[in-house]
């Protein structure tokens, strides 16, 4: 069975709803990057990825030494477990199903702490103390996303601090994926970037993929201000991880801070728009936090809306969910009022 | 200190003799194919990539189930290991730096079979007969790599055959590096290729890099018949490992037989020109199988000829060299002119 988002290979002639990608696409300036460092793709790419690096730096206000480059945040997810090599590990579920997948890799005893339906997958204080409860001095690799990904539900930074305190206690590493914050307003109240230089317990991952438009070019990168494990990681990864088109376009978006705000507008009048029309339908949206909507429905609405050429993330093979609860990006106007009229048509 | 040939980006003003990329340059198809791939960058890569197996499947006349793509043939070297997880491993000394160091990772008791200087670097019958003795029930993984980087010299396939052969009884892993034997003039009569079908003890492993000039696309692939390994490596790579502009040149790429056969009359007409000047000057050259020479000069040579702006690969850094053995691509015909030139003045 086909895993993931945005199949559109095998859906050809379809709106793709099931990978949450800025529906602005990809901005002008890095597609003009990616165009000019065609021809310097017969070189090999720069494995210190000095001016990449520069460029994040700069966009994070954090050291250089401090940065780590992937094919993608997915390539970093995996190398960061195989670096730690955690014989425990405590994962959230649902969730992005990578870090499961490291972990299983690794053969690391999986504790996972499930969000439930009746608390509206929320995490908050109650969820919180059971959690930390569940952090232990065996325990060392601890996984949490946020806004969580299939969820979109956010988690107050408070509750991570805590956490992260509980992680330093016991020597367990942190890892905070961030790679749909970019799509929550005032996410610097939220991300835990300001942490790296004060704790070696944590690890915080980004994307260029997802707010940029770009997963088909793979960047993502890590922040961490742990040395000894930043340099295990390098060793796990071979030295040419990012190619040349990928440093190019990160180059470039990393300063577009006028199209991030321009994305966060758009994204709001249009998340709006998909919410209101949820809630005429009286269908419950669980989160909405960044750039999807996700909620429960009847087990053959992902079908039927197949059946209209409207592809959706059925969420049933995430750990801890069942049948019925489906994943929307928010996209264009006209293709969310294409979705709502076929949703209004099936429900 | 830097390890790696192809440091263009600490030397803008060089011409690079360093990295061993094909002269003729990206083939105007797969350069095209790249440019008509960046508007599918806002989508997620294939990640079954069919299309791209498909077209690997035809060059390489095997079942698609045996082809496993990687970001880069780097990235399968890192995960064939990974996968394997083995408490030993053999290897050549001197050769491709990265099979030692996806070894480290897994930390696995190394043996190295050292190819001697007084020998030239020769891999025949007489070191056959060792290395056969250095495989035993304990060996989990071998690596070969042939033609060998750095030195350059062919292994007979007779030999690797009673390689795979004792692999085979002993239950290891054999790893055929033949990353550049697309250069090499009938390459069939060398390819372990067609034991890959016969054997699950093989892995035979490829790239686009170098015969295509698309090192900064990464793209390498890997041939195997255990399914069940290549389903171990598949679960250590994230799902999306190559990205769309790597899968849209691979599958041009895979097809240009021409261009194939272009490159070797080219480069046989170059490696002449540029082997005849060595050989006017009394420099031995130890091998120039494939698309690059490997010799032994002055200590400084690779510093006096960075003083006329010129790369050449110090290869004092691989295991079982000492200072002054280098390495040079072969080069169009006015840069190999620009090389004997600077070669004339300094040595």
């Amino acid at each position: 069975m086909y895993k993931h988002g945005g199949d559109i290979y095998s859906n050809v002639d379809c709106l793709d709803f099931s990978a949450n990608i800025n529906f602005l696409g990809m901005p002008a300036a890095v597609r003009n990057a990616v165009i000019n460092s065609i021809d310097k793709c017969v070189h090999y790419p720069d494995v210190r990825m000095t001016e990449l690096k520069s460029a994040i730096s700069e966009r994070e206000q954090l050291d250089l030494d401090y940065i780590i480059c992937g094919n993608g945040a997915a390539e970093l997810i995996y190398a960061v477990t195989a670096a730690v090599k955690p014989k425990k590990a405590l994962i959230f579920a649902p969730s992005f199903h990578e870090y499961e997948q490291s972990l299983a890799n690794a053969n690391a005893e999986l504790m996972v702490f499930e969000l439930k339906e009746e608390n509206s997958f929320l995490f908050g204080e109650k969820e919180e103390t059971k959690f930390l409860n569940m952090i232990d001095s065996n325990t060392d690799i601890v996984f949490i996303c946020n806004p969580n990904n299939p969820t979109g539900i956010l988690t107050d930074r408070t509750i991570i601090e805590r956490i992260l305190a509980r992680c330093e206690r016991n020597n367990s590493l942190l890892v905070v994926d961030e790679c749909f914050l970019d799509f929550v307003d005032n996410k610097e109240l939220f991300s835990m970037r300001d942490f790296v230089s004060k704790s070696k317990n944590i690890f915080v991952l980004k994307a260029f993929t997802k707010i940029f438009a770009m997963p088909g070019l793979r960047l993502g990168y890590g922040l961490c201000s742990d040395s000894y494990l930043i340099k295990k990681i390098k060793n796990i990864l071979q030295p040419w991880n990012v190619s040349v088109p990928a440093q190019a376009a990160g180059v470039v978006a990393s300063g577009l801070k006028h199209f991030e705000k321009e994305t966060l507008d758009a994204l709001l009048t249009e998340k709006r728009y998909l919410l209101n029309a949820f809630d005429l339908k009286g269908i419950r949206v669980y989160g909405s936090a960044a750039n999807f909507l996700f909620f429960k429905e009847d087990v053959d609405f992902g079908k039927k809306m197949r059946s209209e050429n409207i592809l959706v993330r059925d969420c049933s093979n995430y750990r801890g969910l069942q049948s019925g609860f489906y994943r929307i990006a928010v996209r264009s106007h006209s293709e969310n009022k294409e979705f709502i009229n076929c949703l209004n048509k099936i429900c």
